[in-house]
């Protein structure tokens, strides 16, 4: 297949603020090769910056459009798609925004061959690795994310609802959470009553200690008799050497970080030097699947958990479940209970969970989530770049 | 001071090519306070996708542009700048172009306050520190950047060209280096030769061997009678596990690295986990010269030397010295020794080298090189970006 054409597409609500809601807007890559199928991606990312990396005059030979690095390029298996996204790489080298901007279009790419082959993207991401031929898909344990309500008695409230809606594992976020230690022991503690004694519980620190880790090391302690399956983020994203101080100490609860990782190498330091034992990782801003697949293979070498990221809508969900579905080991998966109604639109079928809880990677074709294009017509804007008086951008029809 | 304006301005050649010519284009940071006065600084980073980090829609609470960052903040002291600039990263935390972007108007505003203060930026940058009281600026040793010839007599003579120039140190970077290693010592050889004895030679292998540590040790060696400062770049910028290996076997020559660096960590996971010998650091890309100073810092801590990355023009340079300036120790600069037109005209007191051979930090208030409107003007390039039909950016007036 040719590459016949790259579109990419502003979506946002009519209004958007600073709250902690990475569903207001969105940035959505198609792919269609000559004949007329198409692969759909999206990436966690800035739109118009990641509209602009797929725009951008060519500076010289390490700043070049990921637009002009697609172009007419021939995909006829996975070794196509990573040799097309090295390219985008090496000749977008010095471009920063390069691995947010890909993801959407490295994803459409798998969407697209799977399609085309009649597969599920999981499938093809195997293809080649020794347990290729034996491999099946393995149902995955939603956990439901939310904010620590502000007192102990408003989390406890949520944990209830959470239970109520029938998740058996949910995370906890920041909040108030932070300077005052006895406040965050009263938060844990309230979110473990609600939730009951047997359901996960997972705990997000949204970086309250800096590079502390001292500190880290002293919540972890204090948490550890609510049982949180990780305490997440409770540093720097960047903070590796504290990450490796707080691994040196032992602490009572696993650690889990990584969501901000947007290249191979971000995950690897985590993993080799942070000693987390819980990688995240947003397909969306790592540069896609194949990327993501190299951090979950040194997961599994290491002998620590991978977990998605995800904060989209359910085309990101279904992209960040193919690269770990054949590991039945990691069990976990990030699900975006609620959002935007861009975000609860963008698919028609959505990923629900089954009668026992677990949600399934789709047995279909590519990715199996299909865009709405009504929500696309609903919710895209029109942007124009215009530079020396032509147009680098315009806003493509559907 | 409060910032009243931050304008940036696309700059371009009129023809720009894939050539290996950083100097082709620019992204130009004006940042200006109430009573008049300006500051500059520059990025290494693609114009466009560039001025998006600085004028795109909020997309939630970590996606915030750099320019609403700014607006209106009150720069007092270097405390300040510090300041702004962690509320920048903060707000655009999920922006992955942040840093690119954020180095040219960080510049900018230690340009500033030097002009409010009278001093020379290097100065307020060692402010508070130990030996801020004793410091003086040294002068560096100005080295020359070419690529290798084709062949070892064209190499060969523009060592000569060099010497006759009047360069006391030299770098020849990588063309047809990598695959051939008779080729590849012929011309190191014939670099030497050109050069003479007394010439210090750098080799840059323009990441020639990708990950293949052991080809990279073998070629050290191969090098090592030649006598060059460093070997740089034998490897990919992120394979720092490559750079790992290599250091554990010793090489024969020192390895240099870190041009890409465009984030704090960038660098310090290269030095405690690479093992470089050099760390090469673009103040204009890695978030600005407070960044950069960390990295000096680390690097006198753990008694590896710091030098510049520079390929864009004496505005980068100037604000590239001041960073290192007063540490004697550092002694080598990399000097843009020719470059476009706009490169070479955007500042009307170019950094040119004394007597002696060796460049001195301009003493003169701020970065103490002045950006000549007339080259902006004759440069600068119409960009209109139009989001749901308002203008986001448009090219500003001088």
């Amino acid at each position: 297949m040719r590459i016949a054409s790259i579109d990419v597409f502003y979506l946002s609500m009519p209004e958007t603020t600073t709250a902690a809601d990475g569903t207001q807007d969105s940035v959505l890559v198609r792919v269609r090769e000559e004949g007329g199928l198409d692969g759909w991606g999206e990436c966690d990312a800035s739109p118009l910056v990641t509209i602009a990396a797929y725009s951008c005059p060519t500076s010289h030979g390490n700043i070049q459009s990921l637009t002009s690095s697609l172009a007419g390029e021939s995909i006829d298996g996975p070794r196509d798609i990573r040799r097309v996204t090295a390219s985008v790489l090496r000749r977008g080298l010095d471009i920063e925004q390069v691995h947010h901007a890909l993801s959407g279009a490295e994803i459409a790419l798998w969407d697209l061959l799977g399609k085309q082959r009649g597969e599920p993207v999981w499938r093809l991401l195997e293809e080649g690795s020794p347990g290729a031929a034996g491999a099946r898909a393995h149902p995955k344990l939603p956990y439901g994310s939310v904010l620590f309500g502000d007192t102990p008695a408003e989390t406890r409230a949520r944990a209830e609802n959470l239970r109520r809606r029938g998740f058996r594992a949910a995370k906890f976020g920041w909040g108030p959470m932070g300077p005052d230690e006895r406040l965050d022991i009263a938060l844990v503690r309230a979110a473990r009553e609600g939730l009951g004694p047997d359901l996960q519980l997972m705990v997000d620190a949204g970086v309250a200690w800096g590079e502390d880790d001292l500190t880290a090391f002293r919540r972890a302690a204090a948490f550890s008799e609510f049982r949180p399956t990780w305490l997440e983020e409770p540093l720097l994203p960047d903070a590796v050497e504290a990450y490796r101080r707080l691994a040196a100490r032992r602490p009572a609860v696993p650690i889990a970080a990584g969501e901000g990782s947007n290249r191979y190498r971000f995950a690897e330091d985590l993993i080799l030097n942070g000693g987390v034992s819980f990688i995240q990782i947003d397909a969306g801003r790592i540069g896609g699947l194949d990327a993501s697949l190299q951090v979950r293979r040194l997961a599994e070498a290491r002998g620590i958990a991978y977990v998605n990221h995800t904060f989209k809508s359910h085309l990101s969900l279904a992209a960040a479940l193919h690269v770990f579905a054949s590991v039945e080991r990691f069990r976990l998966l990030e699900y975006p209970a609620g959002g935007s109604e861009l975000s609860e639109k963008l698919v028609v079928n959505p990923l629900l969970p089954g009668t026992d809880g677990l949600v399934r990677v789709p047995d279909a074709p590519g990715l199996g989530a299909t865009v709405n294009p009504e929500t696309v017509a609903r919710f895209v804007q029109e942007l124009e770049i215009r530079y020396r008086g032509k147009v680098l951008y315009r806003t493509p029809r559907l």
